[in-house]
């Protein structure tokens, strides 16, 4: 009896440290590993005052990619849809669609045929789809097709298949006094139109691709702002770098992307001196979400893709690759 | 004896009132009168949550023009002297330049031409001085032109030259939850180096004309951002209400201005619904500081004016005319 207790004492003294620990952990949904660890080693270090990789509090600037780093792409970007679903939306003011290449192979319905388009094409789709109403127009457009749209897999909301590991890391960054910015490839005031409700990012934190803004008057004589059809800015690539210096005149510390399209944001996030956080998603859970890349033998998304380059390159230089597989205990909330 | 000692009480407390009075007063450069009560009306009905003119915090953006607005402008742009001197500075590398026009005005250093540049001229100028460099080389040309350039009429640093009812303008905005911006006309980065310092405004809340940010590669294969000779953002005129919002995503609640460059962002800020605040600064007083435009009967400046059709526009929507001479106890901190 005496040892019963005994025992009962200790089991309860473990689920106490271990509720604890739990309570304690700001990532849980990370396996223990590398890449968390590397996020909670960059915490720690750039906000203690006595450690050489201190940070500044106004020096705190993460920035993320969204597409494929904080919510699926696959197979379609999920604002591609949204834009030809904008292309039967409107086709009945355009007749002319029905025989035009991009938009006739929107209206064809043809799935395969969607998934095949160039990148000119969707470029030229985008530009259709995405310009030539009032600033508010679009904003509304974009946040009323993604309360209802849904992922053909999941048949949940675009907003529901976002990484509940990278929600972790934005929560816990912001909570060590880290501005997080999203940087994305796709249009900013798409992304306005979500952001602050699924990550927690105020619209002046969300730096897009753009058509220009252009001020003219309505018949009433006010001020109102338009988006004429003329790209403006475009944020893969090196407008990712490029554009986070635009929008704050400062380094980003940490950096989260996963494709090519990101490797000019990581590269310059290194090269700003100090302390530094690269990272890379890898898909390579077909059972969970996707698995693809070439290291995949599977097709490459549009814009840029995890190319053996990027991962030799990441290697090289210390930047971290996230598994999803093996450093991931959940993908989606709705898993939990 | 008792009166004395009744008449000592009283003045004990009248002078006590007067002293929490000063020490309540959140713009005690200002004299009393319709602009300062426009401003306190402002912020006092904005935070009130039980107010219909209640703005929630994350709304709560104001937006302030520089030259002219925020600091002295006359009888040339401060900017345009760290330009002029740049191109002394650079002279010895540009030879063809003591015959080409208008690099031989500025190196003639005839001041009364250079206040006739032409607008095209000064373009050219500014592009000339503004590009071909690394982003930090700039951003150290600027801090360090700053840091040593003197006003020829009082022979301080132009960051001396702010005016101080604008300060406490900021401060009591910020105070009361309001993010301050800068919209200058000027270049971006040239404030950027000096606007926390001087204003208290971060980089991030800098929006100001720029040319391109390029990303590419230094010879040792690191990622640097350099500034080409090409314009991306024009912060005059149209482009103010164009790049609040491209910046922010956000209507300005309050905005500051002096010229016909910073129209629309007042029609616009105007147009946002809701309370709004819109100031014109009108620059007469010729003894502490300026006294120009049209209405003064003196030259215009550069990049807009306060013409009679901005006077009446202001009257008729409501906006306020902050006349320096008769609103300002003080204009300069060093003039208390």
């Amino acid at each position: 009896m005496k040892h019963r207790l005994a025992f009962f004492r200790f089991a309860c003294v473990l689920l106490l440290l271990s509720v604890t620990a739990m309570a304690e952990d700001p990532l849980p949904s990370w396996n223990d590993g590398a890449a968390k660890q590397a996020i909670l080693n960059f915490v720690r270090t750039t906000t203690d005052p006595s450690h050489p990789n201190f940070v500044p509090a106004e020096q705190r600037i993460a920035t993320f990619d969204q597409d494929g780093t904080t919510w699926v792409e696959h197979p379609i970007f999920p604002e591609d849809i949204f834009a030809f679903d904008r292309i039967v939306a409107v086709a009945p003011q355009h007749p002319e669609w029905k025989t035009t290449r991009p938009f006739a192979t929107i209206l064809s319905g043809d799935k395969e045929a969607m998934t095949k388009l160039g990148a000119e094409d969707l470029e030229n789709i985008l530009l259709a789809t995405h310009s030539g109403m009032a600033v508010e127009e679009f904003h509304t457009m974009a946040s009323d097709w993604i309360a209802t749209a849904k992922h053909p897999r999941w048949q949940r909301p675009y907003t529901e298949l976002v990484y509940q590991p990278m929600l972790e890391v934005m929560r816990y960054l912001r909570a060590n006094g880290y501005k997080t910015y999203m940087v994305t490839g796709g249009d900013q005031e798409f992304v306005r139109s979500y952001a602050e409700k699924v990550y927690g990012i105020p619209p002046e934190q969300v730096i897009g691709s753009t058509v220009a803004i252009q001020f003219t008057y309505n018949k009433d004589g006010q001020g109102i702002l338009t988006r004429p059809p003329k790209m403006l800015l475009n944020d893969k690539f090196s407008g990712k770098a490029e554009d986070i210096y635009l929008f704050t005149g400062r380094h980003s510390k940490a950096a989260f992307g996963n494709s090519t399209g990101d490797q000019q944001m990581l590269e310059y996030t290194q090269a700003g001196g100090g302390a530094s956080l690269m990272m890379l998603v890898l898909h390579d859970d077909a059972e969970r979400e996707y698995a693809y890349g070439p290291a995949q033998g599977l097709p490459d998304t549009k814009f840029g893709t995890f190319t053996q380059a990027l991962y030799d390159e990441a290697r090289a230089k210390g930047w971290t690759v996230i598994s999803m597989k093996k450093d991931w205990r959940h993908i989606f909330s709705f898993q939990e």
